[in-house]
């Protein structure tokens, strides 16, 4: 990191999450100067002090700077389990909702964390670092209408029209394939893990289109298995197939409104799975990278803040 | 027991599970002359040998009477992991056919095992126990058409016309809500185990009806708790009632064609809950005990074999 890039520095943006943290040194445009990661994810902070660990981590950059640079976090770290809870801010919500209700950390000087966002009306459901990627997301692509697709553990989609996120839906699809896979009667007969690249992985996505619903649809698992029609080495592939057929059934269906691609953001290693799914549904889409996503998000929400503009 | 009872006796029936295994002393019209019942399931006999506890637990029958009794079972003691596997009858199949390919076990006087069935077309499915229950609830109902749903930790549904089990298909909902009770992040913030007779349940079984999917309705498990809408005590009655109410719209939907009341075929226990959820659905239902239902098909097996003409 050279003195150039801290005088240019006007930001640094922190994705802090259950299991690691990444933190980006942010340029005038939103430009990544520096960046650092590590696996104090805030399970492992909390242990070791939120407050001594955040001092560590930044310390490199705020004591090099000659100005008090502005910190903006997102992820879990505002959750219950985290440092501090950040209220949600209320569905429908534009980047400039956001912002301007990003939570002081009490006792750090000029450190904010970003709230998460809420439904609470007929359908009740929450996001936690999501919203900062779907604004990102629309930014690097250039959009301000999109229907996303965030694929995870708990996966979201969300629709957003001129700028303003009108609407969210979490699937479980991944913690009930990691269940599933671990602690049922269908995982006692699998072999190895999930592929993509796989006639099982197509055939699952194809299974998710037949009567009967996933419950049902689980069961094909075992049926096939027994019959040889999806060897032991590919039903975690079927089964994965399967899940995520039921999730871009379902939840693709809901949310696209018109033709246009689903916007898909996240890893790489999960975006590719999301891919071909969406391929083989020939459901088209755009993929941004998740990373890129969150940190120009943070970016947006902190330029869309007034104190974006007293600091700058 | 009396003599009288030995006398009038035509057949030892076992329903012989994973977990216990029930016998019963059948007359000549399949009336229960006398029962026993201990935990010796497949896992514990197997352990113990099946021969020796098939011995101990026939012996006051089979040593006291005359005749060579003969003995016909049924359920996990026909699988792979059972005593001997009885192979699938495949469906369509009538209580004829399944008697015409029961099993006689090796080196064991007039004992016999009912197979299974299976479906192997378009789509595959399997039952073991469950096939007897089905033409034993249908002898008891007197009807020879009928949609029967056969509760439990993999519920079954079957259509049964004249007589002839024409398709079924299997519903993994009692182990999908074990699995995320016991291992999902949903169970970490439960409090306590299902009830049927609360608004929680009757919420739940409404939210299945909603869009999305049930992916996306897993997820309102915690969005609701969260918001307060769903207390902790409540969440595992909310859960119970979500899958309960996706097994009856998908396949209550596909497997009743007119509106003949559903047969309802278990242990009491399940069968309730499944009554509250069908009154609530508005879906005509008869409830037949379960065993009641194992020992009539048992007996109408039996009568329809061969074997018993030569026998009686």
């Amino acid at each position: 990191m050279s003195n150039a890039a801290l005088i240019a520095a006007t930001l640094i943006a922190i994705d802090w999450g259950t299991t690691n943290r990444r933190g980006y040194l942010l340029g005038k445009g939103g430009e990544i100067l520096d960046r650092r990661e590590d696996d104090l994810g805030i399970a492992a902070a909390g242990a070791a002090g939120f407050g001594a660990t955040f001092g560590t981590f930044t310390a490199p950059w705020r004591e090099a700077a000659d100005i008090a640079l502005p910190v903006l976090m997102s992820g879990m770290i505002g959750s219950r389990q985290g440092w501090v809870e950040a209220p949600y801010a209320l569905c429908p919500a534009r980047a400039e909702d956001i912002a301007a209700q990003i939570m002081p950390l009490p006792g750090i000087d000029s450190t904010w964390i970003v709230p998460g966002i809420c439904l609470n009306g007929d359908r009740r459901d929450v996001m936690r670092g999501e919203e900062v990627q779907i604004f990102g997301a629309l930014d690097l692509a250039s959009l301000t209408s999109a229907t996303l697709c965030l694929p995870g553990t708990h996966s979201k989609w969300a629709r957003v029209e001129d700028g303003r996120l009108v609407d969210f839906a979490t699937a479980m699809t991944g913690e009930v394939y990691q269940v599933m896979r671990t602690h049922s009667i269908l995982g006692a007969l699998m072999e190895g893990n999930a592929g993509h690249e796989s006639d099982a992985f197509r055939r699952g996505l194809d299974a998710a289109a037949a009567a009967g619903g996933l419950l049902h649809h689980l069961f094909s698992v075992r049926a096939d298995g027994l019959f040889g029609v999806t060897r032991a080495d590919e039903q975690a592939s079927y089964l994965s197939g399967l899940l995520i057929g039921h999730e871009l059934r379902d939840l693709g269906g809901t949310f696209r409104a018109t033709d246009e691609p689903v916007l898909l953001v996240g890893a790489a290693g999960l975006t590719r799975i999301y891919e071909e799914a969406l391929d083989h549904l020939a459901l088209p889409f755009r993929t941004i990278e998740g990373h890129a996503a969150t940190v120009r998000g943070l970016f947006a929400v902190w330029a869309a803040n007034p104190l974006a503009r007293l600091a700058g």
